[in-house]
């Protein structure tokens, strides 16, 4: 048997193979573009020579590391979790260094389970994907000296931690600015919880692409509620129930996109000849249905492979560039929306 | 702050406090039928005043537990993996035992890579999603005394594998039979990879019900493939494409079943009017999709749920009731199917 066990080495022995320094090693593992190519490629060959890296350093308690990083998520019937659980394994894979998966479900008490196998030692950091936008527990994490960063798509997180997010705001507007250019006036907003941070930003962009275009902001057309496909529902019922119902549909999430289709179809009404529809975070779901939605991406696969690069870093004791980054959201334009000119009722 | 960890219990302390023994408090643990109601409500509220399960044994070797239990799925893109995920996660999130996720990405090096992780010794055990239906890990595992259990979707064990299946033949034989019995006679069936054993049973079973019902199985109407969308939607064009075309479609999987789909949307047909379609799975998309998707649910998230609970099981060297466990797949009856008599062209 290939036994690559045996022939497993350090970021240090790594280094000294290649002829580079340990931090230039630690770039080319966490593919960060500051590396010349032909340093990146002769690392490349040496780690594929080494098997895999050997990634055990002593944590920051000065304890043995234990080759593990935790991840914990709200949930997993929610392809947004599992798209940045993808992020983080696809660098995890190319470390020593394992992924421990753990599920709150929105409870309390199995987040405060979580922190307590945690706290026995048995981690080297933590990305943290926070329901709510808050955690007491980041508090808990600081004062037992344990790295973490958050993916952060909710919530206001403080300065001092740090966090992987996406521009809500500029794909509020993004989305908006597109359903105008196709000359649409009435557009309605559902979205999530409007106490959460990312929903006012995205409410926020929604508004500045109207004001830009010199459309009046109707509030009846805003319409928050929770990020589930049940609130697009009941939430494009109500629209459509209004004297003057909107001609298209920026929802804050593709699963809520789902339930305007849905809904949609209750009333007999069909995408996008009767109503424009645009989601926000590109799940894969988003280009399976028919017709595929035109959606704002979030780049939730490289929000976890830039939280777990910042992560290692933090467990190095490297400082990082920024507490707070910030990926860019982009539109993907499908068949979820027409001109209005060619609507028909 | 609230610290469970300081009144963590082993599960032979839960076993004295209640007053049964430990292989009760292992079936409460692993929710066994098998355990009156009261005896599980007194093991439950010992087990709610523990905090959690204190559940670190020696391993098979004789050293101490890792704590942890590794899942190695093929891949998190399909939602397939996700749910097995699920499953596997609801039973360890009661343990104080933590689930490490690697991914093969059908990577026979990335298969290696994990290989090693896993014996340099931190892991309890291993849950393996496979996604050849074959692996020579289990081999290793078996010689370094690794307890396993497979999941095993696609392939063909041995006899002495501990392994969790689901009724494909039966699946196969329930989504025709529902089809004939909207009066379907021209039923195709798009399929996985056909040399792979859980397509030739739900082949078998596609055969046995129009066999069972008269009706002459013409070759023309079986077309293997891939699991992914993509076969689904090749195949459903070919088959539109014969003489005389199908009027139902059974797919091997949700996501061949959303190919089909967008092959109907692609010529201008619609489901159920003029092609009815049945699934198999039951992902999450399944009931998201408009139309709903009529599909044979394989219970996935039970299927982790059971194979976990014959891992501990195997851990603590408790022996299994059998090595070979099948689940029954059910028909789920959404909105994709219509009776031949309404079907338009």
């Amino acid at each position: 048997m290939n036994r690559p066990a045996s022939k497993r080495s350090t970021i240090a022995e790594i280094a000294a193979k290649a002829g580079v320094s340990i931090p230039t090693v630690s770039r080319v593992l966490n593919n960060r573009p500051d590396v010349a190519p032909g340093t990146r490629k002769r690392v490349e060959q040496v780690i594929a020579e080494c098997g895999f890296i050997h990634s055990r350093v002593k944590n920051a308690l000065g304890k043995e590391s234990s080759g593990i990083i935790d991840i914990l998520v709200p949930d997993l019937t929610n392809a947004y979790s599992v798209e940045i659980v993808r992020g983080v394994e696809k660098i995890l894979e190319r470390t020593e260094l394992r992924l421990a998966l753990s599920v709150t479900h929105d409870s309390s008490q199995l987040e405060q389970r979580w922190l307590a196998k945690v706290l026995d030692g048995a981690t080297d950091g933590a990305i943290l994907v926070l329901a709510h936008g808050q955690s007491q527990d980041l508090d808990t994490l600081r004062r037992h000296k344990i790295p973490f960063v958050a993916v952060d798509h909710r919530g206001e997180l403080g300065a001092d931690v740090p966090s992987v997010g996406a521009t809500n705001w500029l794909g509020g507007r993004t989305a908006v600015e597109h359903l105008i250019s196709l000359g649409h006036r009435r557009i309605a907003v559902i979205s999530g919880d409007a106490t959460l941070r990312c929903n006012r930003d995205r409410i926020a962009g929604y508004r500045a692409a109207l004001e830009d275009a010199g459309i009046p902001v109707d509030p009846a057309l805003i319409r928050p509620g929770g990020f589930a496909q049940q609130t697009g529902y009941e939430q494009t019922c109500a629209l459509l129930d209004l004297p003057e119902p909107p001609t298209a549909i920026f929802a804050g999430s593709d699963m809520q996109a789902m339930g305007v289709y849905s809904a949609l179809q209750a009333r007999g009404l069909s995408v996008p000849d009767s109503m424009s529809v645009v989601g926000f975070d590109d799940i894969p779901i988003a280009s399976i249905v028919v017709p595929a939605l035109t959606t704002v991406r979030q780049p939730l696969v490289e929000m976890g492979r830039v939280a777990t690069t910042m992560l290692l870093r933090l467990i190095a004791e490297e400082p990082l560039d920024s507490m707070r980054v910030e990926l860019t959201t982009t539109l993907i334009t499908r068949h979820s929306c027409a001109p209005l000119l060619t609507h028909r009722r």
